[in-house]
């Protein structure tokens, strides 16, 4: 028997969710379509087609409230999930509060995040279609780490591009990639017309998101049996993570409660939509009333200081045009450690959710946040990546003003994933060298202005 | 409801043992007693009181079959405990065995080992004994990581001595001890007398895990509010370990299954101790019949290659001496690359047992567990650490040989931990660098010249 007073409420393998949960459905209007970059018309689903699975295309457009997931993607699935709903008691009694927190752990994975949730059915899809590679692009290592591990029960051979900069610093991300059998490139890289431009410019230069992700594309467009995959953003990403979401709903029945309070971080936002989409709907259907809030990183407030126009889903801007947040596709953030969420734009889906009100959002600081990393790992043991630490430091926030308030509030995070290969991040905060970047309005006016007029 | 089918079985937090198991109780005979180092005469437990608080030592010397998990430590345990058994479907399909396959899986601690089943009670009791801080030593760091876990949720200070090449190479597991803040020193260190002799020796001394013992306990002797931990060989550590087979047969009884052969790897043995010594009980006391094989690297052979004599714990010969199969206290084993199971010794108990005809064991090059550990990877997705791809070697080759017999045989392994900071390994694994070292006998029969004659 679970109760509340239990640490983990588990789920059985034969209680793990059969569908992801397409938010879509249940919206009182659709989000804008993506446009041509260069038309500025809507573009319709064989757009996509030299980069992605007609299965993944579909997922992209449907408006079905749920989608199967096929057996295989779940029997892959069941190596971690259900996750752990856990309840966070000793943070709790260290702060005296009378809030009950819960986290809902994706560090369980195999890559260590919430990332292959949907690494693995696109690695499945793209099977299905007879693909026998995927490229991708990857930072600091954790979305190429997730598709690594999901192209290897595949068979699918993964090529990774990983900006120059973490390939460099950060060697065991690239590493586990390799332990997983994928290939991955310090980029910019010769191996592409993208990456030799760049090299011609600067012969030492440490690479960004933006052109790795030229490179990956670029690789994938050429050939029939190579496709591309994205780890983020877009509206398959989000559906696929929403089984985060079910699950968590399935632990709470189990217990008796339910959150009054959900919080994520958001970078692309997929994280962010996997645990809440579904709560959304109870709010939008079964009458309930959870208040949903994202936290960003001041270095990169797309949803608190961006604006909601038509950009670019990358630097260079080959993408088609999505309506999001932006800060414009040219922004650079401040070199924060919370790497994921280093991303100029939000999810369209999550900015359409925004925009009608359905959630909100605040900016934080990392020094707040790494606080909040090291009194939870010391108290709950596990030491998160620094993404989590945003959502965690506003969960503190708000246990604390229930201490004075005498509220029995209920708070949900979303702990997506463990800080394992982050801890330089950590001894720069207790080592005292951490700072808190700030965000001149000027910069943001700056990079907006290279966002198109439509 | 759980079944053979799954890929984890999980007990509920309600279904965790609530006592240790002493296995002691049921030899037909007990080991041999450790002796004065100087006077070869039995010590009585007061000999060990400057070190250690005296529930632990009772623990070590009790002959009661069971000992209870206190209330406080229980619930610590139920951050990461019941720990997940998992059956390795995907591995059998990639094997092509009629065996199935079962790994109990310690990875998912705090500290990502099996270490914290015994750091949390040893740090409980200095606690209750009104100790202050504990000192240790550790190698790679999971053992010292472990106990500064412990010792934040007990708000007891944990400083640890780091093997001075560990400290400068893999600064990840120092930040992490840290993170749960202890204080970490390079060692040899200026501040004991032990690491002053050796660093006027040499300045740029790179340390050894005898040095950093000596440095620990130098500092806990002098302060009666400080006592010293250690994390593996002795009774009690090997004592709390068996909370791990204790689960398993819960949840081999949840499945209507049972081991025919238990493989786990042995350095100082607790690990091994953990999962095996329960099942040990149920071949001697309820008529099973489970084969049970420990499996050291080919480098470190104290069990297949080593003399079971009397012998010092330490490098330094400080410790009581204890009856073990050992190469030698001054035996110094090749760098290979799992750090856990380079120690001369075996742990007195499970010497004893081996003795007894309980166990066997085989002795395994790092090559072939590193090619067990990538193959573990690319089907059950958990990078282990480099000592249980010890276990996994020798579970695949079984696995194999049933293949070749048609026999559907059950073959359980402890997986003690993950490999996340053990990544650079598996990089000189797969990039071709890594080599088995051949161990000669003279080597051998030099290292034992200097065992006392006793």
């Amino acid at each position: 028997m679970t109760s509340r007073a239990d640490h983990k409420i588990l789920l059985d393998e034969s209680e793990m969710p059969t569908q992801w949960y397409n938010l879509i459905a249940d919206l009182p209007t659709p989000p804008p379509p993506p446009l041509h970059p260069g038309t500025h018309v809507p573009i319709g689903p064989e757009a996509l087609a030299p980069l992605f699975p007609m299965d993944l295309i579909m997922q992209e457009v449907t408006t079905d409230r749920y989608v199967d997931i096929p057996q295989e993607v779940q029997d892959i699935y069941k190596l971690w999930r259900p996750s752990p709903l856990f309840r966070a008691h000793r943070l709790e009694k260290a702060l005296g509060t009378p809030a009950r927190i819960y986290y809902k752990y994706e560090g369980v994975s195999p890559a260590g995040s919430h990332k292959p949730n949907t690494a693995v059915p696109q690695a499945y899809y793209n099977y299905k279609a007879g693909i026998r590679k995927l490229t991708t692009e990857t930072g600091a290592g954790q979305w190429g780490t997730a598709l690594a591990f999901a192209g290897a029960l595949f068979g699918i051979d993964v090529e990774v591009w990983q900006v120059g900069a973490s390939y460099d610093q950060k060697p065991y991300r690239r590493m586990m990639m390799e332990v997983f059998g994928a290939i991955v490139h310090r980029s910019p890289s010769m191996l592409t017309q993208a990456g030799r431009n760049q090299l011609a410019l600067n012969p030492n230069h440490t690479g960004s998101l933006g052109i790795a992700i030229s490179e990956a594309v670029e690789v994938a467009a050429q050939d029939p049996a190579v496709n591309y995959a994205l780890g983020s953003v877009l509206n398959h990403v989000l559906l696929h993570q929403t089984i985060i979401g079910e699950e968590a709903l399935r632990q709470f029945a189990k217990v008796g409660d339910y959150p009054d309070v959900i919080v994520g971080c958001t970078g692309g936002g997929s994280n962010f939509a996997g645990l809440s989409f579904p709560f959304i709907r109870e709010n939008l259907k079964n009458g309930k009333n959870t208040k949903i809030r994202g936290v960003e990183p001041a270095s990169c407030p797309s949803l608190t200081r961006g604006e909601y126009r038509y950009d670019f889903g990358d630097t260079a801007g080959m993408t088609p045009l999505m309506k999001m947040h932006t800060l414009g596709h040219d922004f650079v953030p401040d070199p924060i450690h919370a790497g994921g969420l280093r991303y100029h734009g939000m999810a369209p889906l999550i900015s359409h959710v925004y925009e009608l009100g359905l959630m909100d959002a605040v900016a934080m600081g990392q020094l707040d946040c790494f606080a909040a990393g090291v009194q939870f790992a010391r108290t709950e043991g596990i030491v998160p990546a620094p993404e989590p630490t945003h959502a965690l430091a506003e969960i503190i926030r708000q246990a604390k003003e229930c201490k004075e308030t005498g509220e029995e509030k209920v708070l949900l995070t979303a702990l997506c994933g463990h800080g394992h290969f982050d801890l330089a991040a950590y001894d720069a905060f207790l080592g005292g060298t951490m700072i808190d970047h700030e965000l001149s309005q000027d910069s943001i006016n700056a990079a907006l202005e290279t966002v198109p007029r439509i």
